[in-house]
């Protein structure tokens, strides 16, 4: 596909599908010297993991990442790092309906245009599985922000139409939805069931919040922070809108409203999103995610076969209802990722006090 | 800045900053024996260039696009194509207070930040004199498209708050604001007036829409035709947002209200905007931007000066009030320049009918 | 490392070290639909492999090559594919009394500078063993090469001063050392022979004749072909030097020697070594290879630790006496996966007759 | 073509042709705070310049560099630098007869077969003339370089069968030829003259010593550092062949003779060219480089037609009757060019000493 890399000096390459031996990702110029060990890894590609909530599907992914390259005695050597993960339970038969059919909502057609073929067992390359390779690439990322003080946190902001009120940062962690709102989360929670009793999925909105970014990544002027972020979030299945700072809400503001004044304490607003000419600006880096409802539903769908006749498609068996909160941990990843290239590309580009 | 390249085969690399000789772009990529000459350019960058509403700033800029290399009796040659367009009006005298202060909302201070100096010449390399040279290499993109039957259409969706109600795609051509809805416009076009008057500006949203797109365009995972229409467009200096097909709205529809059904004829709607997985599908691509108002007002702000200081700033002089409608042919062009990148990459990885 | 990647549109990424769990590379770009499976590496990681011969190290490397991920029902299918190949008899122990020692003519002290460690084990990255995996890649660059009637062929030339009078090709493949003169093969294996038994090493020289290759490969002005594929080979361990065509021998002729005159049927001579001004002229590809001698011998040499102190090395256990021939399926890989990768970028530069 | 540009963090991309408005380079990566005036670009060009010396064609080049882009007040700002180099004397006359025919051992026959045309007034983007935008931007690497202490210096070795004896490096600067012996250059000179009065044309041999480079450059597996070098003066039109430190004489040596030992004051031999492993180790760097001779000679030659019918080819007028010395400074540009982009790369690689 020659579009499976993403960064300049940080690279990231993922690979496998959902069908295979698994998937992974080789990262390409990585520091050395830097610790890191399988234990790294486990936390992030738990959150990511389905089978925790009552809302996502019953299949049990154990993503366990094995290093197969670039660490020896502990540390990063400099070299490319390659992480896999195996898969597990690639028991194909539900999907075997699907080797006629195109699934509305889904890949299966585009990738039959293109390529000749789509993958009936569950996706293949566009698989939601393609994402635990990212999650993997983020952990590493997040060794090379952590000494910098830069932190990612992502959040549910909206599910279901159920929009957060209150922002309780703290609060996220505990939320079975990584909602900041105890009150919209059970809403949330509702909404979710609801739909999953129906056969139906839901979308939303993510919101990812980063502090402690030091002012001027970016490149200039098609590597913008803004325009890298927005292509690395982009890249994600579901994802079919990102906004930075005001966003969209800032095509109705007037410029004395929506410029942040500057004051010798710092940026006395932030609706720029802590990027100013696509280069960061040391303020909060804010970005709000699209997430499209789950296109897998158990109702009836008109589609058609690999030959254009008209068909009807319903599954049996579990989905997942919504691809939040699940998509929040590769969210933050993407944007790990996209800091720690830009982070050292500006290394090399940025002015250094001497 | 390292990241004035876009593209993989069709790839662009502008250059030039409004205080200087003039701005241009280096074509790599293009396919030789394609008819070029200056008089292409003429409507693209006419259509870009200040002066022609009454809410633009009157400084004249005669965008005259010379090609310096790349084209042989006529023809493209398969070498790189450059595209120089001069500057005029070099008159840097109303910016000569902006030597110490930074404008809020602008990449003064981001600049000052990275690179330890700033153009208080207006912007520099961050001036929206850089689009020219997008608009260029969009016209050359463009060339490569038509003989495809693609066309690529920008309009003004919403601006100032007020949002077209009808769209008569037809109408837009003959809009001074690109706006395909004649109500609309008037009273866009008073917002304007209204906000130029007390020295401040507006934003709006942007629509583009692509027909005859072949299905199969877009690279996934990374390089997904999405991506890099989303990078493409956020790097535009004052975009905060873009989303595509249902885009934000998707976030609120359930799975069987955003799924496209398959019918033997097509798809029966088009909440994907034209691309699934990362690849288009042969319907028509949409997207929506949201654009911010010009920082650049009359009217007094805070700020500080080099050294941190406080500091006050008020500009005299007129300003453009709005980005619409001079961007949509800046983002017809990053579209066209995506597009073009992506039929050619599709001819190496895309299966081929025999 | 950030320069584990080659090619831009057929791109191998390859990763692993000697110590690790084994060797591998991700293929990006290879076109869907290409049947592949295990079994059609077994002969060219067989030509790679040790042991073979007298003049062999006695280790035992069982490369079989795994495919992790991007084949499908036994076809590619667009997705980057993955092959592993798993390291056995990681014993470390005859490496153990290198922890301290930079070996003279080794990476040690180089990666020692730039990483801050290097690998005592046996090289690591920099460690022969990273070939396998670009042997791997260039099974599949030659799936796409054939079907084009493009052969790739390599013998050893030169070996200890020995040098071959009688070109026979059809002799190659049953020669142990892949040479095409029966006679200069002996005098080669009594050097080998010799050389090992002194505990030293020998270097030679390879040649590379590509057959079938289609004029027009190469994209001037940096990615020329013979630029392309000086770097394919450089990027070699053990090689110091590549010439194309005449070589260093054209830099002493005359331009009525060396120009190749054309006549109705073809050129009549081939000191362009097939390619002229970058791009293939349809003739045959050849070029020339200076293999360094093994810089692990048996004999005592001068070294320092990592402290800088002066020290003596001197290895026991038995080495490879000669890089050559275990490298001439290195050089075919390499010069395949620069010919597949600049095939399918012709695709898109190269003017297409309808 | 798709491969003008070279380089991952210093990237230079070449455009422009012999026949058009002239030659030129984007520098794209190039840190800010730079000292750069038109001034510093006249000695380099100048010795690239040809009608200085008695064997050089007489056409009159006055290759003044104008900064197009990205210098602001004196210094480099960080944008993309733009070096244009206009034609002069472009009087394709004499080269009209060429519309038919293709010169041997010229690019006419390669460019015709992959992009449809060539050019016939000169070679157009296959000229020599572009390595001037070569040198030009060599000028700019050496900025980076110089304050490292980094010095790259080239030299004639051998010219028309004359090698050097005695290499005197102090005397290079004042020597027509760029060649270190007197007496050596004194035999190459009237080898040249005589060469040129029977119409005919000369190759040689360069080399080039890189003094003052820091160990850590180059970054394995692929970006090596002898393997972009290798690329990078592959990539120049005359080149037929490079090698590194001892090079093809590297293949006759026993491990015991080539490997270079260490002692606590550093390498007692340079037989690896101060590259090890593909990484600098601190030695001076040394490559040498055969160049062909010039392809445009006055005698009668055998070529065939567009058509493919057979012809004679014989030019009047003067030509270059060898590349070298003029070859000299854009070997050094483009071996500065390397070098500064790995040195900017290194930063983001190497274990930095805290």
């Amino acid at each position: 596909m020659a579009g499976s890399s993403f960064g300049v000096i940080f690279k990231i390459s993922t690979f496998g599908e959902s069908h295979g031996e698994g998937v992974g990702v080789v990262i390409d110029g990585c520091p050395p010297q830097i610790k890191l060990s399988p234990q790294d890894f486990i936390m992030e590609m738990t959150r990511r993991r389905p089978g925790k909530r009552s809302s996502d599907t019953p299949r049990r992914e154990e993503d366990r990442v094995e290093i197969l390259a670039g660490v020896f005695e502990g540390r990063t050597t400099g070299a490319p790092i390659t992480l896999f993960i195996r898969n597990r339970d690639a028991d194909s038969r539900p999907y075997e309906i699907l080797r006629q059919l195109f699934r509305p909502g889904h890949a299966d057609y585009t990738y039959f245009k293109k390529y000749g073929h789509f993958d009936h067992t569950g996706g293949g390359r566009y698989s939601a599985r393609e994402t635990a390779a990212r999650v993997a690439a983020g952990v590493v990322a997040g060794k090379i922000l952590e000494p910098l003080g830069v932190k990612v946190m992502g959040f549910t902001l909206e599910l279901g139409g159920v929009r957060v009120e209150n922002i309780e940062l703290e609060y996220i962690g505990k939320d079975p939805l990584y909602c900041p709102d105890p009150l919209a989360s059970e809403q949330m929670q509702a909404a979710l069931s609801d739909a999953g009793k129906s056969g139906d999925s839901l979308g939303g909105v993510a919101e990812i919040r980063v502090s402690g970014c030091p002012a001027g990544l970016g490149e200039p002027v098609f590597d913008k922070l803004d325009a890298d972020l927005a292509k690395a979030i982009m890249s994600i299945g579901t994802v079919k809108g990102v906004e930075i700072g005001a966003g969209f809400e800032a095509a109705r503001l007037k410029g004395s409203e929506n410029n942040d004044p500057i004051s010798p304490d710092g940026f006395l607003s932030n609706r720029a999103g802590g990027i100013l000419g696509g280069i960061s600006n040391g303020d909060q880096i804010i970005m709000r995610v699209a997430v499209k409802p789950i296109p897998s539903i158990g109702r009836r769908q008109n589609t058609v076969d690999r030959l254009g006749r008209s068909a009807e498609l319903k599954f049996a068996g579990r989905f997942d209802v919504c691809a939040l909160p699940r998509i929040i941990p590769v969210l933050e990843a993407m944007v790990k990722v996209v800091l720690a290239d830009h982070y050292l590309r500006s290394n090399t580009t940025t002015r250094r006090k001497t």
